[in-house]
């Protein structure tokens, strides 16, 4: 049973091993999300990992479907794929208990999923997100609900309305600007839609030739003239008279209305954002980190009522959205908004003599008070018994030897201030329950570590 | 966009949908898991969903490696798994960083892994494990501890020790048993091995022929007698002598010492159990249900000291188990340990003459005191309104019109009881806080929801 050759120890291209320090900072976020769409009435749901190919070729994009998923046939000769999103299960989820789940369904997931992309900073193969929706409510006070959502999502990590922007539009509006006011065709307007969609990442000039080309020679002029319009506008106010009188832009307003009610400061409209993927059908949106540094959305959602249908079920109106772990984690480095965080466990035991069975029946004693605490079990020196103690980021250490247990009094060294005080059993409980009320402040969800 | 046909709302073969309700089960299970193991020191760690194939084919046996795992060609031509275990994903972690981790490392997650299988009652092709081992100690201590903590997972779930029993085996001892006492050459051993393996599965002629064939016509009376002997010990002290006084048996009787210092007092030796996978090196150990109708085992676990080796890495003292979620499920069914669970959402508004804004008002000051709230803004009858709330199993609910804005005084409803109350803000935050204290002491880990 020996091993043939050296397997390597790094994790497979594009995907993270999470160490314990790694971790807390993932937890740290991930009971952030939890919290605040818990307290707004959402309830957790999971999906498996694989779906059915079609799941996804049928109306995510043909990038999506077709270039990036892991997919591949199973043993029973079924094409599936690893899910490269949320969307399509939990609309097949809701699907097939269209008549028993109670409305609006309010729906939360924290998962993995896989892309095959080429990795960058802030885009991994294997990568986590949030996926919050309502189901079950049409206009736009869903609409609202999730972007407030976004907003208190933002701000439970400490962010401040300076720190981001929520950027919004409406496929009902872009369909009336694409067809009425640019007076393009169908393969036009997608052209054009795809066009927009990219207009961050290529040049002005890029962008001006590409948008020429789609309009044709003869209306180019008066087409790109129309385009620096939509893009000049800074609200609803500055579009043309045509759009601004639509039904679509009164849907738009009234969305800002009530966002302006609820308290959501940072939202503004934006006539270029399209949403790459084909499900929307109404609103949709994205959070943009205003960090010149780190100027990119951050994460965004939508309206998509029709999906559920694919599922053979009515359509039913739907609102969600899906921040990221990585580029979460990314916006809360950039704005120096991560929190120290240190282990769950909570104290060491240091354990001098080979001293054991006083040892664990002190942890055992802590872990009724509900302390996380381990002991170390190597035998080592005392050095270096503390050093991994240390290491490891556990806040406090105890002590335990002969004197000890006779006296009932112990060492305790708080890890990072190298404080050193004997303490007694009970003082020793109340001096590490202290350090979680302060941490409560300070990391807001350290309770659901 | 519309659909070429509609696609089936069922999830893949062999894999589940967690709606709320089945949600709130599993989160009941992994918060009890991370409560305990957290209690006793254990750090949580992730890993990723793909490993390359040849990680498995190395050492966890060929009926995992080569039958039952998800494997396919990548687009850039690398041959991955789906992971069916963690074991050989911690092992490769840790070899990547042996001389950065503090030991004792005590490791553990919460992950999904997936098996081609057929599905059956308690066996799904995609399913969820606890997986908690710790790295860096050699002797029985350790594996005390690893026993210990099966113990008090099961102890924390409401069990009582007359409804599981852990027994023991060593391989060490298995080895010996093999070679010295039963005179079997090395492949006759491993095949015997996998026949104890099956021992349950199968009927005792079954085993009796099968055992007998690998003994060969010669030795089969004497070895079966001998076998005979094994079966029928109920401790170390009925095995035979040259069995109980082998170095291996001294592991064994010093590693029953400890647990018994440690208050675990359904352990047992069994010379039967064997553990399929390839790559245990000492103590080995199942925990088994008691009663007759469930008569399965839980999980189990093991030392493994050998498979950081497969990544370049020193050999390391490992022991570690894997509790599943369906078996623990199951079991708690059986014995009737599930609590009663309701939805997270702790108070459902619901609206009468469009009051929405005096509504939303409501939910976000309750939101201010930590009370997880949701609102209806469907428009509905009240009548469908509160039948939602009760569908979706939250606990109180809250009526907001006309008279509440001006009185402050709300009508709240206890859904469960169906009493009704009028009561002020203050009021009702201190009842819906009341609720959290009582299930704290039902549910054990309600705040970790």
């Amino acid at each position: 049973m020996t091993p043939m050759s050296t397997l390597s120890p790094q994790p497979y291209k594009g995907t993270r091993d999470y160490y314990p320090e790694d971790k807390r900072v993932q937890n740290y976020i991930f009971n952030t999300w939890r919290k605040v769409v818990q307290l707004h009435g959402y309830e957790e749901y999971g999906a498996p990992m694989l779906e059915p190919l079609e799941v996804y070729t049928a109306k995510s994009g043909q990038e999506l479907a077709g270039e990036q998923t892991y997919a591949f046939t199973d043993r029973g000769d079924r094409v599936v794929a690893i899910r490269p999103e949320m969307t399509p299960s939990i609309s097949r989820m809701v699907a097939g208990r269209r008549q028993e789940l109670g409305y609006p369904a309010r729906l939360f997931s924290i998962a993995n999923f896989m892309r095959y992309e080429r990795p960058q900073r802030g885009r991994e193969r294997e990568f986590w997100q949030l996926n919050t929706d309502i189901f079950g409510v049409d206009g736009p006070m869903p609409e609202a609900e999730i972007i407030g959502l976004a907003a208190e999502i933002m701000k439970a990590f400490g962010a401040t309305n300076d720190m981001f922007t929520i950027r919004i539009n409406n496929r009902k509006l872009i369909d009336f600007t694409m067809g009425q006011y640019l007076g393009l065709d169908a393969v036009q307007a997608q052209m054009m839609i795809k066009l927009f969609d990219r207009k961050n990442k290529i040049s002005p000039e890029d962008f001006r030739d590409h948008a020429a080309e789609i309009f044709g020679a003869e209306n180019s002029p008066r087409g790109l003239q129309q385009i620096a319009v939509l893009i000049a506008a800074k609200s609803m106010n500055d579009l043309p008279e045509e759009l601004r009188t639509s039904a679509a832009a009164r849907e738009v307003q009234e969305l800002f209305q009530l966002l302006e009610q609820a308290g959501v400061k940072n939202a503004v409209f934006d006539s270029t954002l399209m949403r790459g993927l084909d499900y929307y059908t109404g609103t949709v949106f994205e959070v943009f980190d205003t960090d010149p540094q780190n100027n990119r959305s951050l994460f965004g959602g939508g309206r998509y009522d029709g999906l559920v249908g694919l599922f053979g079920a009515e359509p039913i109106g739907t609102v969600g959205m899906a921040p990221g772990l990585t580029t979460t984690e990314l916006f809360l480095q950039s704005h120096n908004l991560l929190p120290k965080l240190v282990s769950t466990t909570e104290v060491g035991i240091v354990v001098l003599n080979n001293t054991y069975s006083a040892a664990l029946k002190l942890a055992q004693n802590l872990r009724e008070e509900g302390v996380n605490v381990e002991v170390d079990i190597t035998g080592r020196k005392l050095e270096k018994q503390i050093k991994a103690v240390i290491k490891k980021n556990i806040p406090f250490m105890i002590f335990v030897g002969e004197d000890e247990v006779s006296s009932g009094i112990y060492m305790f060294k708080d890890t990072m201030t190298a404080q050193e005080e004997k303490l007694s059993f009970e003082r020793i409980v109340s001096k590490v329950k202290d350090r979680r009320h302060i941490s409560d402040d300070d990391e807001f969800a350290v309770f659901f570590d």
